[in-house]
Order: C-alpha cells, then structure tokens, then sequence
C-alpha cells in the first residue's frame, strides 16, 4: 500500500466533523516537524490551525486544506461506514476522501520529499491546515490571513488542495472565485383577516413585483474570467400558518455570487434601491463572505498547467465556477491563489471516494508544481 | 339582574372552547324543553349541536347561533379572567360575550317569550346551536345541514346571531357573505447549490412573476351587493434553513373571498391557467369553504329591517363583507338568511365585551322580528 493511500486512511478514520480536528493535524505535525519543518500551532476558539515552513524567505509557496469534513448523513446509507476507510474497486471511500484528506495526505507527503530532496531550497515552503472551512469558516484560514497581515508574513502563491478536477485528474484547475454576498431580508407588513385586506397591509403581496424584478435582472455580463452575477434566493416564509390570515412579516434570504464586473457595495446599492423603489417597508441585514479575486497569469497559474501537462498528461482548464474557498481568505493578502485538487463528483455525499490512482498521482502532482516554483541546486 | 344579563354570564362561566359546549346547550335544552319546544341532540364526532322547535309546518324561523368560542389566549392579558363574567362601566366582559353567546342567550329568552305569548302561533319557530363554528366547522352547521337536506326539513328564514353590528346595535346586518377558496400550492423546483444555479431551478424565482400577477390581478369588480373579489396569500414557505441551497420546491396558501360576479371553479380555472401560462410544474389542492349566498329581498330582510327600525330606532346598512358565518351552509337549502347580533368591536380579543344596554335590547329585537315573520292571533 503507498504511503498517499495509508496517510489518507489514517486520516479519514479520524471523524473530523467540523470544527473537530480529531488528531489528524497532531498527525500531520508529527510528521512535518520530523522531517524539519518549523511548527506553529494557530488556534482560534474551538478551531485548531497548523503552520508549516521549511527554508527562508521569498518566494513563498504554501499548501492549503483543511482537516475538516462535512457530517457523513445516516451512516446506515453508505455502502461501507463513513469513518472506515474501505477499498472497493479501485476507489478509496469515505468522508473526506476526495474534500480533502487526499489532497492533505498528498502535499504533505509532497513536501517532506521536496525538503528530503532539496534540503538547501531557496525560500519557504509551507503547509498551511485548518479544521474549519466547512462550518462557518470564522476562527479558521479567515483568522490565521488577520494574523499574516498583522505580522507582515511574506506569502507569494498558494495551492488549495480543493477537489477541482471535474472527469479526470487535472482537467480543471480554479484561478479564481466568485464573491458571495447574502442578505437577510425581512419586509413590514400589516397583520389582520384575509376576509378584511384592506385593513391588512400583505408583505407577501407587497414583496412580489420586487422579487420577480429581482429574480429576472442582470447584474452583469460577467468577463472573461467569470460567468454572470448570480442572485438566488435560498430562504423565503411568511405566514402564522392559520390560512385566514394575513401575515405580518416576510422573511428571505438571497446570495449573491458576483463577478469582478460587480461590487458588494455595488450590488447592495443596487438591491436596497429596487427595494425602495417598489415601496416595500423592510430591514436587511447583509453579509460579505469574500470578494471575488482571481489569479490572471503568473508563475503560478503557469507552473500549475505545466505541471498537470507533465504528471498527467493533459492540458488543463481554468475556471473561476464554484462555491467559495479558503482561498478567498489568501487572496486579500495579495498572494496568486489556484485550487488544484482531485474529482469532485462525490464530494459532500454518501459514499464519497476518490479513484486509488489519481491519488497515488496526487504527490506527484504536488511535488513538480514544488519542484518547478522553488529554487534548487 | 335581566334574565339576558344573568343567562349569558352563565353560559360565559361554561368555558366552551371549540368544540367544546360544556354544558351549555344541555342548560339551553332544558329551558326550551320547559317551554314547550322539541328537542333533538345531533351529536357528530365530537360536535354538539341541538335542535329546538315549536309549532308545526311553514313559514319556518329559526335563530342559528353557537355555542363554542375561541380560546383566550393568556388569561393574564385580560383585566377580569376570561371565563368569569364581569360587570364594569356597562360593559359585560368575558370570552363570548359578543360572539355569541350574549346573542345566544337572547334569541333563546326571545323564543320563550314569544312562544308564552303565542302559544298556538302559525308556522314553526326553531333554534339551532352548535358547539363547532370557531373551529374546523366540519360536524357542525355543515352536518346538521345534511341532515336537514337528507330529510327534506321545511325551512324558509333564518335568523343567525353573528356580531353584525358595527359602532350602534342594528347598524349593519349582514345579508349575504362572500364565498371562501383556498388553495394549498406546492410548486417544484429542483435542489442544487446556490454556486450552480444552472444545474438547479429555483421555485420560488419560478413562482415570482406568477406571485406577482396573482396579486396584482383585479379577479372582478363585485356588484351592488359584494366588494370585488380578493385574493390573499396566507403562507409561504421554501428553504432548508441554509443559506448556500436552493430549495427543490415551494409551499403557498392562498385565499379567494369572491362575489357572486365570480364562481368557484371560475376562480379555479382562471388561477390555474395562469400558473401554466408561466410555465410552473406544481400542484394545488383545492379547498371550497362556501359559495357565496346573498338575501336579495323577501320578507326576513325587510322585517329584519323594520324592526330594527322599531326596537333601535335607526335604519340599517345590509352588508355582505366579513368572513364567513354558518350561514354558508344554510343558504344553500334555499333558505333566506340574515345575520344580527351585537357590535363586534372586541370579538376574537382580549377583554372581549358587550354593553348591557346593547344586551338588553337584543331579545325584544329578535321577539320583534319573531312576531313580524311568524303569524299570530
């Protein structure tokens, strides 16, 4: 059994459902520090952080992931339980196998042979872990980036070892990441009987132009880079469940997954001026979860398609689709982001699995992108 | 202490919550079986309702009223506790005082008189209670009204004790009610990730422009005798609670209070056309609480008119507005139905109240109105 495929069991045995670490940075560490890497310990509320570094200086390369999983649902309804790793087929299952105890398992196993091949490498590599990115993503990777900047820590390129491929290994690397802005919206209205509108005010009804205004605008064209703004609303009641009255509120929630072509400010400028032109009486609360940023060109964006076109073979595509990332936290610091990880078909659900051999070609894959951005006799 | 005064604190101290009667149709019973009427228990599931009358074949008048009332809320909103009746400043307080049991106990002191009075009087004088009118109304009037129709029962006018009035004691009656259409919509969507809203069809941005043009659509202009028809959207509900899904399908309650301009499977076809048109894939139960029914003239409007006129001294408004009544379910015997009661300024809240004044009148309105419609020597 390789060591990709061990280190990965290992870690998917360990229940880490958000913000539980169970072990697995402990685990981590161990073995980053044995094989010469300075370890700090970065923990927030309930969240553990783990920062690793080997060599000095620029330029910096880091790996990120996290070591937190999403919960596995009924274990009853998985072919094999979630938090046993289980060979069948060719394909490792379990939580976490693919999002992203493989991706996790694979750079650090890439970095100890960068470092065990190249002791004296010019600048720092380093492995940057967390165990909050599925949960609210607020004592994790947004924590440590505060700490970056407020000590001045010099970050150039960072690798998120998000699950981005889509059919095949490397067939499609992020660059960049739309930003999600959401609003809790809650529209005043008039209680009273359905039998006596008139002396009611339905926010349902008061609501409804502009939600179907909301619902049919383009908030841009998107670019090259990115696809069209987004707006859709998740969330949406009202109502005392009596059907002879009409409520006295209205409660939703929206989200935004905007294009560099579109601000936050923008967008809530936008959005509370539809509002208040349809007359609605409302309060809305907003909340920013990143800005979008992208990774135009560079050495890293270069390097990455070059190093999938040596491993596996194939030239890949960059895309800025998708939810959002850890890496929105990085890329504020002025540091080029990619994600570059394995299929992600089964992410998130029951029986989630990564395929053996694309896991076995994942160090590989780490190792060229190190070996290509880092300096070395 | 008027014996109205005193019959209707009584029947306030039996807490009669929907469907409960606690005994005040056995109290009632017993003082009409005295007085010489008939009297027939209908009981169904676990409804009372109780049928009382004298005399022998038509014209048939009979008083509709109920027994249950809502239920109180914390009693420690009230100033006096809700099921013990409370004098203060000309004003009886206590649950059902207005609605209806200050009513109740005056058309059932109104048929003593009038039967001691007339005792070989023409035609048949009835009362007609039941412990289901706040509530599911499904074994009350509804049932009785089957068995009526089952039977062939001759009945010509009734008399229904509902809170008509509106600032004075006979300022408003009601002579007809609108009809009541609910419709529980559920419209489908398809789950997915607020990311990818490709792979997804949000249903309540399907349902906007439909939700849109719902409420904005003038169904009919009334008539003389009805407000135009309105629609009412109750309850809405989509979402899983997270904000990052879009949900797979949306729940909607809806309400049509209609006119005799529109009928029920008009309204019916004409909602649903509209949503196919926009494109929805949905389902929708259908819930018909009554057609409406409309006194156009004929002697139980016109006496109750006259004696209104005799008893208050003022002339009154006939209105068809308001919510429903029992009277849905008479009316389409073929029966003339009119609805008189006291001011319902306080019915369904809390310190819910009459004035004694009003109270005291009610039984000479409603012998009146007896010895107006029902020949005597």
């Amino acid at each position: 059994m390789s060591d990709v495929l061990e280190l990965t069991r290992e870690l998917i045995r360990r229940a880490s459902v958000t913000p539980q670490d169970a072990g697995c940075q402990a685990l981590l560490a161990a073995r980053l520090a044995a094989a010469g890497f300075r370890i700090e310990h970065l923990r927030y509320g309930e969240v553990d952080n783990l920062w690793a570094t080997h060599g000095q200086g620029g330029p910096v390369l880091f790996f990120l992931g996290h070591t937190d999983v999403v919960p596995s649902g009924p274990p009853g309804d998985w072919h094999s339980p979630p938090f046993e790793p289980s060979l069948r087929d060719g394909l490792l299952y379990g939580r976490g196998a693919a999002d992203m105890k493989g991706s996790v398992a694979a750079f650090v196993l890439a970095a100890e042979q960068f470092v065990a091949r190249h002791p004296h490498h010019a600048g720092t590599l380093g492995v940057l872990l967390t165990s909050d990115e599925e949960g609210v993503a607020r004592d994790g990777v947004r924590r440590v980036a505060e700490t970056f900047r407020a000590r001045g820590e010099r970050l150039d390129w960072c690798v998120v070892g998000e699950p981005s491929s889509a059919q095949r290994l490397g067939d499609l690397i992020r660059v960049g990441r739309r930003g999600s802005l959401s609003g809790h919206l809650h529209v005043r209205g008039i209680q009273g009987h359905v039998a006596y509108p008139e002396k009611a005010l339905n926010p349902i009804h008061a609501f409804a132009p502009a939600l179907a205004e909301l619902a049919a605008t383009r908030w841009d064209e998107g670019n090259a880079d990115f696809p069209p703004t987004s707006f859709q609303v998740s969330n949406i009641a009202a109502g005392t469940g009596a059907g002879n009255v009409i409520p006295g509120h209205l409660d939703v929630v929206f989200n935004f997954r905007f294009s560099t072509e579109s601000s936050a400010d923008g967008l809530r400028e936008r959005c509370e001026a539809l509002l208040r032109r349809h007359g609605i009486a409302f309060d809305l609360r907003w909340e920013l979860s990143g800005e979008p940023f992208l990774t135009r060109g560079g050495p890293l964006r270069e390097q990455t398609i070059a190093a999938i076109e040596t491993v596996c073979g194939i030239s890949t595509e960059c895309s800025t689709g998708g939810g959002t990332s850890d890496g929105r936290f990085i890329a504020p610091l002025g540091v080029d982001v990619v994600e570059l990880g394995p299929v992600n078909a089964t992410i998130h659900k029951v029986d989630e699995c990564i395929a053996v051999d694309d896991l076995e070609r994942l160090p590989r894959l780490y190792l060229e992108l190190a070996e290509r951005l880092l300096p070395h006799a």
